[in-house]
């Protein structure tokens, strides 16, 4: 899916040839150090002036003892989607891409972004602001910056609740460097002024609703003493748990406090006997109905405890209910840290939490939770691909109706498209929603790799350009993640070749078998093998983890060829699930990508070396390709096996449910779509021509006769 | 090459599936614990009784004030090969494995090794060693044996010169963690006691020779410009070389010092405006008139000093060269970065160098001269591969008389073999003995990974069995390095299938495109997919590098599985030189292995990404591989475009020089191992086949008439 697509350019950025990273000359490092900034240009209309903010924000640097201030994106749980509500960032500054941050000394205002979101900043940005374009040259980190605008000893200061503590690490070391120190400002500054009284949107609390077990496929008190014996493992007596991901698959609930991911603001403590939640209004919250059809009891019922959130019952099999309150949650990992050897803190662990905990009992680790995770289990497993059969058939009818409109001319649009399509994720069984922003792009948009239409940008789908659309449901069941790309026309034969390469790659990945212990960023390169073969690049990573009604980006581990390690990255594994995405980009063109989510599984090979074991993948998704963007001859004997094959199983799998629900025209489409291709062999053309001289001698000896 | 394949072998089993580690069940942590010194076991009659070298270092423990003694196998300088006279842990334990370190404390002495040593180990311990089998479950580290052998506020002693400041720091952190001291002890303690006068090798101490430009390519005073211009964009005013071959190289200077490495032991400073040069005996070596035909001029007139060493001229067109002494350089380090801004480490810089630096002036990462003398210069560019060509006429003239008279049934062995080879290689121009010993081994033996024959081993080598040799030459011009396979007889269809997917392997890495960027890391497993396939593995890297008559394997950069990330990794780029050696090792029966160098170079591609950059390989070695060994069904089209091509580049390039040479028998040989390979296309047999029918029916027309 696009946003972490997106995501992992940045990743990529760092590394890849220099020539690939976007470059702007003779930019200045003063304040509306871009065009729209110099006189006489128009200011454009999604323009904020944040002057009154900033102004107030500094107000409170004397206090606060600080002579410059950071505002991260990010929230205290380092989610990949914060909430309206923690976009302090974007308020501030008036930018709200999905990367950057923010720096304001006593007279000046910086904001750091990456080359995705250089023209969106200067389009939100006053002329106050100085824009550093990360990764140009020239632009100083913001390190190397505040060196320049701070005196020695002077101090920028930050909340320890929304900086990672492996950033405020490096941040803390890079500044003792150059004399300066980076201090933790308890009550975040914006939060003092910035109230829903004045726009700010309100702190999300929806309600909480148990997953039912036959979805969940682990009671969470199994899940809980699994932890604990993880914990014993690795020598460590406590767990603080800060990712939201991770109460939400723990204690089998759910909610949607986030767009798209179906969380809930909280942290978790677990310790040798007793296990602590932490949820906003959690009295309320405990005693209310549940307002999910997928829930069978309310929340004291399942996390058994009292209406106040005392533990009922045995320590081990209840869960002691608190309110979500950052320093309560802070006090407490503190106090009972005390009474533990050692303590287990996950890399999303904020700096926060982190400090509330001695250094030396610190054990800093992926968690038991997110190694657990990843490996789904047999109801996980088997909910993950109905789900995908479910979520197959609404796009399959969905693409019927956009394919025969589009040729008859009928106006559809970017927008209309994934608004539409929305509808028939919906109908589907056990649908909670869309798991992340629809990437609908016509011809050029489909280059800009993070797209998502809008009003101002929404754009034509016709016959004449390429299409790509790249969407996912949320199901109590599963998370899907799926991209398609299109011609309702005829393409060139350039767009074909780009779209058969980006198919090559995606069928390359799927028919790798490694040995297990191998990394995803180590077979990465099967997939960009046949567009780097004729000098094609895409600059983002070919996969990522996706969760079972969480989030549609799950890690550890990930399929990319990030040249630097990830601390948390791991192994690949049987039963984990990640996507499929090689694409291809042309700048001002067209966009191109293919997407499935597939399983991680053992493989059976001819021999097997003693000791090692052997995976490839499975597949997930199961939706058709664009046989008029396919040039065969390209592709070789495997390949054309994988395409026969795949169809084989869209038509097994898919085509029954597609029947259930009466969806006849959708059936037909895809019956068409998915009609096996056999190689024309020249070898019977060659014989006939073969012959020729042998007739002739036959001929010749029979006349002789 | 062997020994670096084993190297990787120890950085991939890290990560390496557990399954593929060697398991030994039930072996205790007491002195003796392995069969040999069981009551009853005789001896092996390579055991070592070290017990009075172990007491005599045990009484210097007092006085350095220390309760444990770490005995590393490195020398002042991180060599691969260190000289006999840096072989400390090999005096002490008696096992002179190229891995390993020795820990003695009061009462008790541990070696720790890898999987590759245990069995050498075992027969080179005596009984009061306690031997600690790396990797293996329940086997502690050195700081958890040490935790559970020492009491709080214990100090582990090492020579500082002895531990790489990086290992030094690992140490003394989790030591720390655990309550004890890493402590530097000045004067090794080994040394005071271990006298050339008791059977200690003397310290290496050979003549220095000027490699003439015309092999070098760039003048000392332009390569060391060139480094300051580097240092300078670094913000350093000051580099302190500390690796063999960087000084080696640096100054256009080779000597023998250590074995296979034309090294003398050194080390050099380079700051703004001074170069200094520290060797052994410098007063007589700048003096001694050159050893080397290859050389016109001698020491002092090459470096543009005195006969005492003291620059004559231009600061920056002359070297100081003083006395080799591990306190002298340690001081002037010290001095003169009181004196520097920044200073420029590399990774191997020993701990005493690097504690002689302020640690906030210190840069520590590759120094401008491993980066530099990756990529090679145009006379070494044309040098290594006209290198290649004599080498490959030695080796193609021996292999050609070895694989006549094996067929004959005339007795060779693989020392004979080994030792036989040599000569041809003597013989060649230019030639300077050999880059590393070789590996000749027959059968079973083949499987053993770092195996090189000894009197104790040497088998035979027949028509029965498969043949590995694994050797290479140093030359003014060069450093070769080629593995071959043979089986002199008929292998069955299993050995084919392995050779063959080796070759696949080694075929499949040569042909690879990649966009510039990548990493060795990142391409490896196209080698690797061939055997993976089918459920093959070999445990080591895919390739590494190699200098220009310098070390036969050379950082940075290096194309190997090994799942962790190699700080001192670069990304793969123009005019590097790479080995390119997959196998297949079955234990007890053979192994298998095809090694050529290969240059890195531009790729043309069909199409350009924006600013992306492309690199491919270009072939260095041409030695003809083993047809009886290949199995032609399983190769692609591609794969045998590849043969053919490689076939006629050996027959272009080392026909004519084999000719000249007058190796009339070694041209027909290679003549006929390079016969053009064309596919049988079954077309012919199917159209005749598919003739019939058609003729049959003609037939049956003409008889109506």
């Amino acid at each position: 899916m696009g946003t972490y697509v997106v995501w992992i350019v940045s990743v990529l950025a760092v590394a890849v040839a220099d020539g690939s990273r976007e470059k702007r000359e003779g930019l200045s490092l003063e304040p509306g150090n871009w065009p729209s900034c110099q006189s006489g240009a128009a200011a454009p209309r999604t323009r904020v002036d944040t002057r009154d903010r900033v102004a107030v924000l500094r107000q409170y640097f004397a206090t606060a003892g600080i002579q410059a201030y950071l505002v991260p994106s990010e929230d205290a749980h380092q989610s990949e989607y914060p909430s309206g509500y923690d976009k302090r960032r974007g308020y501030i500054s008036g930018f709200t891409g999905s990367a950057g941050f923010a720096v304001v000394t006593i007279d000046k205002q910086a904001l750091w972004t990456d080359g995705r979101y250089f023209l969106e900043a200067e389009d939100s940005l006053d002329c106050n602001w100085i824009l550093m374009r990360q990764r140009e040259t020239g632009v100083p980190t913001m390190v190397e910056w505040l060196k320049t605008q701070l005196s020695s000893g002077n101090r920028l200061g930050a909340s320890p609740f929304l900086v990672s503590s492996a950033t405020w690490k490096t941040y803390s070391d890079d500044l003792k460097k150059a004399g300066l120190l980076l201090v933790p400002v308890e009550n975040e500054l914006i939060d003092t002024f910035w109230q829903t009284g004045n726009g700010r949107p309100p702190q999300p609390d929806t309600a909480i609703n148990a997953l039912q077990i036959q979805f969940a496929g682990v009671s969470w008190q199994d899940k809980v003493n699994n932890m604990r014996t993880k914990m014993t493992a690795e020598g460590t007596d406590m767990l603080a748990v800060t990712a939201l991901d991770e109460t939400a698959w723990l204690f089998n609930l759910r909610a949607s406090d986030i767009d798209y991911n179906p969380f809930f603001l909280s942290y978790a403590i677990i310790d040798k006997n007793t296990t602590t939640l932490y949820i906003l209004n959690h009295t309320l919250k405990l005693t209310s109905q549940p307002t999910d059809n997928g829930t069978m009891m309310n929340l004291a019922a399942h996390l058994n405890t009292n209406d106040n959130g005392t533990c009922t019952g045995r320590a081990d099999m209840c869960v002691e209910v608190k309110l979500y309150d950052q320093n309560l949650v802070k006090t407490d990992v503190n106090v009972r840290a005390a009474f533990s050897n050692k303590v287990w803190l996950g890399y999303s662990c904020n700096q926060a939490i982190y400090s509330a905990v001695p250094e030396g009992k610190i054990l800093q680790k992926n968690t038991p939770i997110a190694t657990t995770k990843t490996k789904k289990n047999p109801a996980e497993v088997e909910g993950m691909k109905k789900s995908h059969i479910r979520d197959a058939v609404a796009l399959i009818s969905f693409l019927e109706k956009l394919e025969r409109e589009v040729k008859a001319g009928q106006p559809w649009t970017e927008l209309s498209a994934a608004n539409d399509l929305k509808t028939y994720r919906y109908a589907q069984q056990f649908n909670r929603g869309l798991s992340f922003t629809t990437i609908s792009s016509s011809g050029s948009n489909g280059a800009i790799i993070h797209y998502s239409p809008s009003n101002m940008t929404d754009k034509k789908i016709t016959t004449s350009e390429v299409y790509l659309l790249d969407s996912g449901g949320q199901y109590l069941d599963g998370t899907t993640d799926v991209t398609r790309t299109f011609h309702f026309g005829t393409p060139t034969a350039y767009q074909k070749e780009c779209y058969t390469r980006v198919l090559m790659a995606h069928i390359n990945l799927f028919q790798a078998i490694w040995q297990k212990g191998v990394y995803g960023r180590e077979i990465d390169a099967f997939a960009r093998a046949p567009l780097w073969d004729v000098g094609l690049v895409y600059r983002h990573g070919t996969g990522h983890g996706i969760g079972m009604f969480l989030s549609v980006h799950e890690g550890p581990g990930r399929i990319s060829l990030a040249h630097d390690l990830f601390a948390q990255d791991n192994p690949l594994d049987e039963f984990q699930f990640f996507s499929d995405e090689p694409g291809y980009y042309e700048a001002g063109q067209f966009g191109m990508r293919l997407e499935n989510i597939v399983m991680v599984k053992n493989a059976t090979t001819k021999y097997r070396f003693p000791g090692a074991e052997f995976l490839t993948f499975e597949h997930v998704t199961l939706v058709p390709y664009a046989h008029n963007l396919i040039d065969y001859d390209l592709l070789s004997e495997k390949q054309i096996n994988y395409l026969n094959a795949y169809n084989n199983l869209i038509r097994e799998k898919v085509g029954p449910e597609l029947k259930k629900q009466g969806r006849d025209a959708a059936y037909e489409w895809m019956m068409q779509k998915t009609e096996e291709y056999t190689r024309k062999t020249t070898s019977s053309v060659s014989s006939l021509t073969g012959c020729l001289p042998f007739v002739i001698f036959v001929l010749s000896v029979v006349q002789t006769l």
